[in-house]
């Protein structure tokens, strides 16, 4: 299977190692618009060409987009667009009969947007909206390892929107990764996320604020940080080119998640306050519960 | 040496297997309060002779108070009246000169109240307080582990109000468990630690606490929660009775950090809810300057 990366930082970088390694893709293209991460990435290993965007879409059975969701935004109708042109021209990726047979998938943390973009596109069937929920704080071709993807969950959106076969071909790639699919519609998706995953970066960049703006000796936060402070603020190492846009795209649930956190934080300041330790148990006592589900 | 653990959980367990594996201690007698965790203390064999206090107290070189900080801020002047007891009776403790040359330490996460409580003690110099930076989220004598303090910073609270002989006893201990001495006054331990360990405690409960009211079914959370989750809710799972008494005792730094922590939270939101892009950059950029300081 050609396989053509759009973006290859950490989450399409990380594809294009296992996608290689396990033998689904026989050959990676890759595009990436930073000349630096591209010349980083030709020289990894990462994509077996570099190559522009046309030339990937056209060249490749499976297209992944994986760009910050500001871009992919932009950059999906544009790939349907070719494949649409593509089939009515019958070239090869449309099997001669006009129908194309060629599938896109983007790899955002964000859906609901993205989908209602593409929602009239006459190639629409051709796109699998996934979300592998796995990464790390840190991006970049560089950042790509082996196994990121191992084990964890891989949600499909409005996967009835998408042609079967389609849907077939991408579950065959994220079980070649050794990922769990979990089927669920984008309104659904954009709502767990946010109580999941982007509150949780949100919480991060705000305690590594507050600490920064206080510390200003910031050898006393490396020699006082314990393992409990370096694993809470790690995230707030996350790259603003992926974040911003999940912010803006996410917005409504956001902000609904973040006065429920704000409400709670503001529940432990009042107990505190008080030297209400009974309140005070009782708020740790009820998150304890958090104990069950994460390991 | 012989040692003495009032508290053989988390920290005194772990203290008492790496104190005895490199030799420090000669005999460890452990007191422990609940019953359960005693029988397992001894089970495990923290500790060669689980007994009661006085007898700790009494039988020992050193007493490691290793207790919740309401617990010690009760038994240290209890302690340091053992201590003067034998030495006016001219036990052995106190060398027949009448002079005292047992220690007690505590090691807990604040530290004004605890020195002020024994501020006039007679037995004062006889008291070292120290704060060695390590943990897990995981309490009792089954989270012991070997190890623990490896490579980690310990600080030293007052160090001028102990008696010179005591301070370099502790000193040579943690050494043994290789931490790095950090010497600082109680008042500034306190505004540190409030910054980069209890507010982080306060962010993950409150984390645990919105994900829990809204994701009612736990599969959900189960399967969704990245890595990235599990990291910033991780000290969620931590132990009432440890944390109720830390934030009680630590109210005064703790209320301003969180009034901090708030705004920037506040400023996210207001950014977020404009959808004004470079303000959310702007934030999520001053926060990654964490990255100059935590790996």
């Amino acid at each position: 299977m050609k396989v053509g990366i759009i973006g290859l930082g950490l989450i399409g970088g990380s594809m294009a190692i296992d996608l290689r390694r396990k033998g689904f893709a026989s050959r990676i293209l890759g595009v990436e618009s930073d000349p630096v991460n591209a010349a980083a990435a030709e020289k990894i290993g990462l994509a077996d060409k570099v190559v522009d965007f046309g030339e990937c879409v056209r060249e490749s059975d499976i297209v992944i987009l994986a760009v910050p969701v500001g871009a992919a935004v932009k950059l999906l109708p544009e790939v349907l667009d070719i494949f649409g042109e593509d089939a009515s021209s019958g070239a090869e990726s449309s099997d001669g009969d006009g129908k194309c047979r060629k599938t896109v998938i983007d790899v955002c943390s964000v859906k609901e947007q993205l989908i209602r973009t593409v929602h009239y596109h006459p190639m629409r069937s051709r796109y699998v909206s996934t979300h592998p929920m796995a990464g790390t704080e840190y991006s970049g071709p560089w950042a790509a390892m082996p196994g990121l993807f191992d084990g964890r969950a891989c949600i499909f959106c409005n996967v009835e929107e998408s042609d079967p076969a389609a849907v077939r071909k991408v579950e065959k790639m994220y079980d070649v990764l050794n990922m769990r699919p979990i089927y669920m519609n984008a309104s659904n998706h954009d709502v767990h996320t946010a109580y999941v995953s982007h509150i949780s970066h949100i919480t991060s960049f705000a305690l590594a604020l507050t600490v920064l703006d206080k510390e200003k000796n910031e050898k006393h936060i490396f020699d006082l940080a314990s393992g409990g402070f370096s694993s809470t603020v790690r995230l707030a190492k996350s790259n603003a080119d992926m974040w911003v846009p999940i912010f803006t795209q996410n917005r409504d649930n956001l902000l609904q998640v973040m006065d429920t956190y704000i409400e709670k934080m503001m529940a432990f300041r009042r107990a505190i306050e008080d030297f209400d330790e009974k309140g005070v148990r009782t708020l740790i006592e009820d998150a304890n519960r958090i104990k069950r589900i994460i390991r």
